[in-house]
């Protein structure tokens, strides 16, 4: 396939991830000069007339209603999915086989053995030049890039701890219905999968450190909800909360948490790493910020510094505003539509790959096992 | 002039402000359900070339080259006005006879008199049904806006005091060049008129009240620059740094401060109020965050509380995202053009009027008189 | 033994502790108004002479340089255990042995075996009026002490989630010599001993839940050091950190790590609770603040209130300042002793009890066995 | 007078400040290694047996109920005056006449004239050995002294913006009482002479620059309340809250402000300080943290630190716990006292002097006519 100077998108699903990415797509030409421009060619709903009506109102040129008709069109070059993780394996195969780029929502798949088909797909696709994406947008917050590049200078030093927990409370009320990210047969896993599989992927990229074993806790704090239809109560399949404690190859020890019970945090996505020779902390409801500690600099001048991650040499800030003139969540999905397109115009590998989201996969399958079986110490395939 | 479904934007300028007003009309309708919807018809600059490809790039169909055609088409409905403040006057008011609603760029103008004639000039159209508004952005803010309507609500009780600091350190390098901002000239003011107009604004929209007397002081901390063109050195014609002492109609008394010499604050437009009732703090550095303190709670168990200001029934958040995921800089804009098309299409006067405008201009005036005079307490015209 | 207007105390060891609880029993009668008043009859220490100086400096009227001789003078009616936990059962279970009462340094001991005989030793002693406390200072905090009142109140309903965490970094630099916190024939325990005992207590005091199970990790960093006196080096024998997680018997989950590699922590106990109805945080490195979510209020005005925990009816609070002149560490020891003083007054049995040591040492015993058997489930006993 | 290795002291006064300054006398041995060592003598209070009770409580040998007979004592060889500001000047003097040392409370005294006659006799005094110190404890705050010491290295450059506030909300409610601080006989000055001394005198010594003229401002909002006995109501005769502006004699501007009506402080003292290399921001709310912006660090990874102003190499901070243990607000107490002796032992006198208190009271007096004169610039005199 090649890449001429616009490249069709396709895009699978419109509700909430849909909509973030959409408006992704629609802004990312105007702020980054890339040799390639996406085309929002079309979307895909199961309802022909929501369809149609959120193509509009997103901006996509035209709208299907079977997913399957994006892969047909010589218009589309990449197929973006956003729908729920059962879905995610059927759509991102047939995608990859079908020739087109695929940027696939996380976590990657509802299964170990969905993302390894997955990843196994990609990696057939890669001698043709088909690319493969697993959207962790939190890497494209620019405070965890710059996190990321001082721990790659050697800022931090040797990595002992990594404390990581992604905090929200949107079901702490028990009338609360059980909507699809409650069900295991839709949503795979529930806290741990959700926002868990953020909080792997975001510790192990900033720290370049790699999880190697787990001991895992979960829990279900409310059992039963209201149906979202209101035809009575039904069983919640998935966690509601999940720990757990984490070795990684470069010698850190971890703790993990994913919550939905946090009352008062909305979305605490935080990350603190301490090494030998200094320490970060960064939490995403303050997600212009990041705090470094160098540990190098005299003793009685140190001390979390707070950085606000908007100069024009931080990382992807300097194609927005002036400093201090703060991003939001929806950033995160433009910077990472323009890494995605970069390493398409490039022919190289983006990253995350599917292959960085199977690793995620393992680990949540791990903690898993590892709760269900008294916290047994569960090592987690390379 | 009658609003159809559609209103043509024609925008003057495309520096800063002209791209980050470009974003705000590029997105507005995929996240406000409007009556109208806006068109991106043309923009304006200066160089064909570069108004040309600005266009391209941001998004507007056609460029022109001299501001006065846009007002000829009648594809265009709203005139956007991005340039520098020595500009405002012409170019609004001949929008303004030419029929076109106004939307123009703060300081409304660089004098009392040219903004005098503006206003005029709006209030002239405004039997018409021709609207006008200045930009005054962080209005906009959804923390600030929440903060206007818990002081409406009464749960400040009686306002006593106002702290409103603009804290920016971009020029503390003497060898930072003599750009426009610098020239009484093209800027009318320094400090005072670019930052310290928007926190007169701010400070005066979230109290309710309104500035009837001030001393003041002001300063030019390095008086000679280089020349942005290399040509050798020149005189610094405005403040680098203002502050003053104000009385407000409610009676509250507050102080204000505008500088760009704050080593370490970036854009931190600082407002702080206390009232008999409650208190209110907010930093744009941390623009997602408002600061409450509610007094009528039990002493033992009160103080600030940060309220993320991401909520459904906050000002503006509901469009966006869930709650915890926050805004950036950008999206006041957006809410600003959104205000804009609401009052034009619900037939009403948008706030602020270019009258508001003027009043700040006013009290910019007489801080400028008090400094001049030895500080001496100077009345604001109402 | 009968209780006069004053009751003699003899103090073992005169270190960092010793200072600390001198300074506590030099000033608790001129802010507190007791029944009783201490004297500070006489300090013990291994060498006479910098026994004698330091009774000198620290305000004791006489010294000895044997333990023993504290416990056969009449004059003496309290004694205070301030030496490492290696002493702690001998001289504690004497000293009741001999009809005094005991204040206890923690960890309560090195083993689970030597806490037992302890309190049994206290148990025995308590029908004869003999009172013993555990010295977990912290929870003698204003703010934690809050905390508590928070919770037993049920201002936090239900309480799902602990996060506690005891951060220090004072070890960091692999230099650092051999000294005797870091040998397990003296400390017993590394930071798991020294201050996760303390994040132990202070998490089960606020919640009113019990530990009952853990899973446990730990590691030691630098495997080996310094010898203090230069000739050579030594291994560490304990842990460098520790991380375990935990449930509890009113239903949360917890997690806990206690560290001393945790660069730019210097003190950093931290707490957070989550409840159904609300949360709290804490940080000591922030000793006057606590931290409050309410979530019954509205959602759109709730947040995480700082309160700062200095108000006249705040724990503790009443006895000193005005609201907002902050107290500091040696505090929490002046109102341990005169709660400690207050129940031997009373004729009742202060908190934390040898019994409330013991449960503590458990949990860390059982995180011990956790972590040598690959952080299998351990029960802790009741 | 000779200084041997003990100094009598007889306090005045024991009120509020009395007992913090009685605390300060009661520990400082302990903690510092000085050459003298204080005696609390004697105490002297108006009413006999309240000055009895307040002995034997704080510490002190013996009291008196006149102080004269203070200055009649030979075993007394400092006087520290803790009444209000009316009776200052008659004290100080006196007992500099009398040989003897004088520690005196701010404000210095009631009115420039006083503070002008206790400054000539402090310089009588000077050639014979006699000490004379104002009481600005502020400066004793760790953080602030290190404040000072970062300036003084140069570590701000040259210095731009103070801003420096001292908000309280103790008299919010109207109901509160008129107490001897609401009038002017007895305190001279409100919210300006009580705690905007504070931060005149805090500004100036972390600056190291001297005002040279302001410009104010001041109100009453409630200008009659319930007097203390309950028989009726008076009239409050000094300012509930004051602002000014002000230069100072190194080319800085300032805003200063002191209320007793910012709803949720409770005491905070605010000084933030911009250099031409760094800025720095203090809180006394959070006493233990200076935040410290070091502005010739690359800008990427530059901001404010939270330095934890604990360690053995701060200011004070050694004498006292291991870092991150902090002081309270006593502590600043201890060390002005620890200064205050350390100057006498080694002949030389402390700071600040009375002459420096006097130059407080001349910006407080510029001040106050300045705002009684349309906030004209008013020169204060050197």
């Amino acid at each position: 396939m090649e890449n001429g100077p616009t490249l069709g998108v396709g895009m699978v699903g419109h509700a909430f991830m849909g909509r973030v990415h959409s408006q992704a797509w629609r802004n990312v030409s105007a702020f980054f000069d890339l040799p390639v421009r996406p085309v929002m060619a079309a979307l895909s709903g199961l309802s022909r007339e929501r369809a149609a009506a959120a193509a509009d109102s997103l901006g996509w040129a035209t709208s299907e209603s079977d997913w399957r008709e994006l892969l047909k069109r010589d218009d589309i070059h990449i197929i973006d999915i956003c729908t729920p993780g059962d879905t995610h394996a059927e759509i991102a195969i047939a995608a990859l086989e079908a020739g087109k780029h695929v940027l696939c929502e996380k976590p990657l798949a509802n299964s170990v053995a969905e993302a390894e088909a997955m990843a196994e797909a990609a990696r057939d696709a890669a001698p043709l030049g088909i690319r493969n994406m697993a959207a962790f947008n939190y890497r494209r917050v620019p405070a965890v890039a710059y996190a990321r590049s001082l721990v790659a200078a050697g800022r931090l030093g040797e990595i002992r701890h990594i404390r990581a927990q992604y905090l929200q409370d949107w079901i702490v009320d028990p009338e609360h219905p059980l909507v699809w990210r409650l069900r295991k047969d839709k949503a795979g896993s529930g806290a741990l999968g959700d926002i868990g599989a953020h909080i792997i992927d975001t510790a192990q990229f900033v720290s370049g450190q790699s999880i190697t074993g787990v001991s895992g806790l979960s829990t279900t704090f409310i059992p039963v909800r209201p149906l979202p239809d209101g035809s009575g109560h039904g069983e919640v399949t998935v966690d509601d909360a999940a720990l757990f404690l984490a070795r990684l190859d470069g010698g850190a020890i971890a703790s993990f948490e994913a919550t939905r019970f946090a009352t008062g945090r909305k979305n605490s996505l935080r990350l603190e790493i301490n090494g030998s020779l200094g320490s970060l902390a960064f939490d995403f409801e303050a997600m212009n910020e990041l705090e470094f500690h160098d540990h190098t600099l005299p003793g009685a001048e140190s001390g979390f510094r707070r950085v606000l991650v908007t100069e024009a040499d931080h990382p992807y800030a300097g194609a927005w505003w002036p400093p201090g003139h703060g991003l939001g969540y929806e950033h995160t999905f433009t910077h990472q539509i323009r890494d995605f397109l970069a390493a398409i115009s490039e022919n190289r590998d983006p990253a995350p790959s599917f292959t960085d989201g199977l690793h995620v996969q393992r680990v949540i399958d791990a903690v898993e096992r590892s709760a269900a079986t008294e916290s047994r110490w569960t090592p987690v395939a390379a």
